[in-house]
Parts: structure tokens; sequence; C-alpha cells
């Protein structure tokens, strides 16, 4: 098993560009015996796939499904059963809350209890957005820290809003403020380590003061916090192999994943054509870019077999426009499979092409999931894709002497 | 993960042979569309491979290019992570000086330095290797023992040296005792663990010793040492697996690694019809050979790739000589790739063929990269080999019941 001081001591820095670019959900399932992939007319990719070396990338493990922080650590090198991001922590990064290191995050709801702490309503009859808003105003004016712990309260849709609790000593390891159940009491937190102590303390400080303030309220009384989780010390992608990164992403939890690692998160727009063109805007400034698309992951979790081929389509009219940059290595494949037939994430491996001058190439000339089962990488774990990425792009010494 | 213990618990000894025929560099990289090995002439390899398992077998992991070091401990079954052959003992084995567990080993330079001690010049000038031979001789004469432990000087080539300490209580862990650049005052070794402390002592008296005895010398006035490393606690291929195991080989560092895991190194000659002369005449007292085939590598680092075609079909030659013997499990790899078109070792897998009796031979009908792709053995890590070769001779029991 390779390491994290392994690839520290082996990687070197030197100017060679590589694009990693991130169809999200890229894999699928046969239905009427074609995947998404195989019924796409995708000429350039299938170019591509027939002048670069092809195969299989398990997000994770065979038969995992990955949530979108667990397959993106994967693919940008870290082992994701290592690194884990909490839920708090994903729904920040989600709406876009940049959050740094030692930060606590949580989900929240606002409730309705009864007058004997019973709660009435876990979502306060999914009050509207607005109403949402005034309410996390009102905590936020009266509650600004707890014990010279910052809170910053975050707004989300209906009843749901994100929680983030900085400051020093915050330990992670809680259990959620939250019954689960209509008809149950309300619960505090509790510290499940002794270094979450302090957490819990403030935590369970802030929904006393949070509900003190709510009181005269009609549309919620109360507050339930869960999902508990702080960003995780992780090192960057600089300190592990010297790059110098930069992440093109319209969704905010992909930015904020990216910026978890050290990626510098480029603006961009809403599509992909605006993506390429950050991307050629910024070619000059780095060593590594990471480049997300979303479409396909979207058609394919409705259920939606035909927008995802054409979601598929759409991506390969933009692959001339990534040749035209002449990367040293592009590397195109997806976070995890999102098969329409199971209108969700799913464990099946992707395909995935690697394109450098220094590939044996094979005999795959179709870009889908059944051809590049055949391709020269066979079948990896989508942690090896960084370092073949480096590899491809001399940024790694020998290895021992 | 299987592991030492587990592979010793279920190795037993039986009298069947197995040969493992490592061809230094073997994997290539297409130029003008062919690699090296597509390009040869081999029509023993190939008829051997339509009668064996192939596969393609991963050095170290996928990206990694490994040093001789690493790539053999991983052929001959031991995790190439966990045990780590330093640039001392690597240097050692390489002219041939013959350590045993516990040695700290490093490299030395003869170097100049002015009356306030900062190096003028690192190498001394370049001086001659019959001027440093002469120099090695007034230290070892001088310092035969410091604190109890042994001291060996063995001179290189120009102003280069190894030196060897031999005695209890010699701990790793050294920073190197040399400023790395000239005009930088000399400066000691720094042991960077406890268990080195006594190390750094006699190193740094070594040091002062040996400056002492070269003042009044014109060509060189101190000695500049690094890559302290100690031959690592590794257990022996008898211990692991049961095996009575030889090693042929012509350079020396395959040697010394070959003996640093137990095996018995046979005199051989020059060539490859020597090594096969003395395969045969010691293939009744062993149960293993490791048989190491140099020039593809050379030829491959010397960006010659007709060079490495005809090391290939040279090779291919003596394939017969193999097959008469009627070793009951042959393996044919390599150790890593060495690509003409990246003028070094490379982290590309290598072809790999298994014959014996006990194998599902498959569709390969051509010993080359692309063609072993399809082969029945999949892409496997090279420490999967050793079990593999074990397996075949039957000299693995069932594990569990």
């Amino acid at each position: 098993m390779i390491t994290e001081e392994l690839m520290k001591s082996i990687s070197v820095k030197n100017p060679a560009k590589m694009l990693m670019l991130v169809i999200d959900g890229l894999g699928g399932l046969p239905i009427d015996g074609k995947t998404e992939l195989e019924q796409s007319h995708i000429p350039n990719l299938d170019k591509l796939a027939s002048k670069s070396v092809c195969g299989l990338a398990d997000p994770i493990s065979p038969g995992i499904t990955p949530g979108s922080g667990p397959s993106h650590l994967a693919l940008f090198g870290y082992d994701p059963i290592n690194y884990q991001i909490g839920r708090g922590v994903l729904e920040a990064l989600g709406i876009g809350i940049q959050l740094t290191e030692g930060d606590l995050a949580a989900r929240g709801n606002f409730a309705k209890m009864d007058e004997k702490g019973i709660i009435v309503d876990r979502r306060a009859g999914r009050i509207s957005t607005k109403i949402n808003k005034a309410l996390c105003d009102l905590l936020q004016n009266g509650i600004e820290e707890i014990e010279g712990v910052k809170i910053t309260i975050n707004p989300g849709k209906e009843h749901r809003f994100v929680i983030v609790f900085t400051g020093e000593g915050l330990g992670d390891g809680l259990t959620d403020a939250d019954p689960q159940k209509d008809g149950k009491p309300r619960i505090p937190t509790s510290a499940t380590s002794d270094s979450a102590k302090f957490s819990e303390r403030v935590i369970n400080l802030f929904i006393e003061e949070a509900t003190q303030l709510l009181k005269s309220q009609d549309s919620a009384n109360t507050v339930l916090l869960r999902g508990f989780s702080q960003v995780p010390k992780i090192p960057t992608l600089t300190e592990l192999f010297k790059i110098h990164p930069a992440a093109i992403a319209v969704y905010p939890m992909y930015k904020g994943i990216a910026r978890l690692v050290g990626m510098d998160v480029l603006n961009t727009g809403e599509g992909i054509r605006d993506e390429i063109k950050t991307l050629r805007n910024f070619f000059d400034q780095y060593d590594f870019f990471y480049l997300h698309i979303k479409d396909p992951d979207m058609f394919g979790e409705d259920a939606n077999f035909d927008g995802k081929v054409r979601a598929l389509e759409k991506v390969d009219e933009f692959i001339p426009d990534l040749l035209d940059l002449e990367p040293d290595v592009l590397v195109i494949t997806g976070d995890h499979s999102t098969p329409s037939l199971l209108k969700s994430h799913s464990w099946h491996p992707n395909p995935i092409l690697i394109f450098s001058k220094f590939i044996r190439t094979d005999s795959v000339e179709r870009f889908d999931e059944r051809s590049c089962l055949l391709g020269g990488l066979g079948r990896i774990p989508a942690t090896d894709i960084m370092p073949l990425m480096l590899a491809n792009a001399l940024k790694l010494k020998k290895y021992g002497a």
C-alpha cells in the first residue's frame, strides 16, 4: 500500500500540465441492452479513447456506492476510508460556505415543540424559505458567539439551515440533538469523546439561547441540530504532490471539496462552455486542473436515460477544446456511476482514459463501460488515478535506488 | 491482504523446482507504434506464452517507478514499502560488499576543506581511483575500530568510497554529514532518533579521526558521508516459504539483494550462457532459482531501442535450455519496465508468464505488453508472483479448514 509519506518523498515539481475532467455520474447500466454511454454518439471521446490507455476505475472498492465526498477524495488521491467528510461539513460546502480546518458544522431544522418540550413537528410545517431567512436573522443577531466560539447561521430551503461553530478547542464526536421523530422530547447533544466536551457545552447553550429567542414566534419555537462534523485535517494536494491545483466547477459542493484539499477555486459561469473558457483563461497559471461537469449525474438521478445520453453528447462536443490546450496529461473519468435504472449513485466502476506521451495504447476504440473493460489500465481503484497522472507528467521520482 | 505469518503457516517443503527468470527492464513503451518486445522476434517466448498463463505485473503500485531494490523485494514476495533498502546499503551491495543484519553503511567522498573548515571541493578534484585506493588504505590502517565498532572502508571510483560500520547497538536514522554544496562548513551527522545516538557518536568520531589522518595529504583533507542506512531486519525466503533458494546474477547489486533475503549466490561468468551453465550445474541442489539478466535494461537506459530488441532476442535463444531442465514452475517477468522512450526505469507493468502443470492457459500467443494484457493472470502486483509460484509448485497448504 503506497502511503502519503511515500508520495511526498517522490513527487517533484515541473511545469507539465495535467487536466482531470470529472463527468459526474458517468457510468451507467444497460436499459434495452445499452448503457447511456453506449447509446451516446460521442465521436470525439471515442477518437480520444483510441489514442489513450483506457480502463475501469472503482470509486472506492467493488460494491461500495460512494457519496460525492468520498468519491472525489479518492479521485484526488486520498484514502476515502481514512478521510471522512461528515454530513454537516458536506451540507455547508453544498451551500457554498467556506470552512477552515477545525470548524464544526451541523445541519439544523426549525421545529415546533409543545409546552412539555415534546417535539410536535420536526419541520415546523415546512415553513417558507422567506420565514426561515427571517428566523435565521433573528438567531444570528441574537447570538454572535458563545464562550468565545463564533456562531454562523446560514439559511437553507424551507425549515433547513446550516450552523457553523468557529473557535479553539472544538472537538468532533457528538450525538444528534434531534429525536428524529415527532412525539418525542427534545434532546441535547452528547459528546462521545472527551475532546468533544467543550463542543457539547457550546452547542447545548446555543440550543437554549435559540429556543429563548424563538419563544414568541408563531412559526417555530426551537431548533434541532444533527450531523455534527468537523472539517478534517487533510494534507493539501500541494503538500502531497507539489502541484499547484485549480478547480473549475459550477456547484458549490464540488468547489467546497476542492477547496478542502487546497485547490484554488476559479470563478466560472453556469455551463460547460463557461467552464472551458475559464480553463483556457487560467491554463498558464496552474499545473493541475479539476474540471467538474454535473449534468449526466442529474439526469441519471432523475431516471432520465435519454437526458443523460444528451448530456454526455454535450460533453463530447467540448473535447476538441480541451485537446486544443495540449495538456501533457488528460484524464477523463467519473466520480461514480449514476445509472438511470437505479436513479441514484451506484457502485459500478467508471470508464477512464489517460492521454499522454508515455502510455501504452490499447485496442479500445469506444469510450464506454464495456469497451474500456479491455483497456490497458485494467481495473483500478480511483485512488490510483492521481499517481498515474503524476507519473505520466513525469512528476514522480524513482522510489528507492 | 496476505501476511508473512500466513505464508509461514501454509508453506510446506517439497522437491518441486521453481525458476524465476527476471529480465531487467523488460517492459517498454511504443515508438512508431511498437514496444521493444512487440518489435522483437522471440519465437521461443511466444510459444511458451501460448502454453502458459500470462498477465501484467505492477512492480509496486500503478504510477510508482521503482529502483532495483524495491522492485526485487516485491518479486521475492516482500512488501516493498515496509522493507526499505537505503542508499548506503544499496551502494555497498552494488560494489559487492557482503553485509549482514545490523550493519550500517554510507556513501563517502574524499573532499577538500580550507583552514576554517569550509568545504571548498566536495570531490577533491575528482582524484584518481588509484589515489582514492591509497587514501582508503591510509584510513583503514589508521582506524580499525571505534568504541567496539569495526570500520570497513571500500574504495570506489574517483573520490568515492563506501564505509561499513559493524557492531552492536548501531541504529538507523542519521542526517548526512555532508553540506551537499561547496562553500559551506563541514557538518557532523545528527541522529534523528534516540536509537541512532550511538551511531552518531561513532560516525562523528570517525570523521574526526579520518580528518586527522588526512591532515598532511595534498589530494584530500577530509571526508563527507551521506546516505547512512542499515541492513533491514528481513526474514529469509527460507523462513517465510521453506524453500532453499539460489541466485544467479552477473552484477553485484542483484547478488547483494539476493544475499539479503537469504539466497545462496552462485558463482557464474559474465553472460547469459554462463548463467545458464551455472543453473544447469546447480539444478539438483536447490528448489528455487532467481536468474537475473541485465542487458535489456541497459539498452533501455541508453535509449537504444534496437539494442534492447536484440537483447530480448538474445534472451529468447536460451529459453529452450531453460525448458530442457524441466522446472516444475517457470516464471518469466521483469523487475520494472525500462522504455527506451524514457531512458529510465518506469512505472508501467511488466509482462509475466507462469508455466506449470497447474495453470489455466489463456488466449495469449505472444509475449509482449499488449498481448499479456488479455492473459489469465490479469493485472497483479509483483508481490503476488511468489505466492503464485509456490502454489503452482504445490508448496502451499490450504488456508483454514
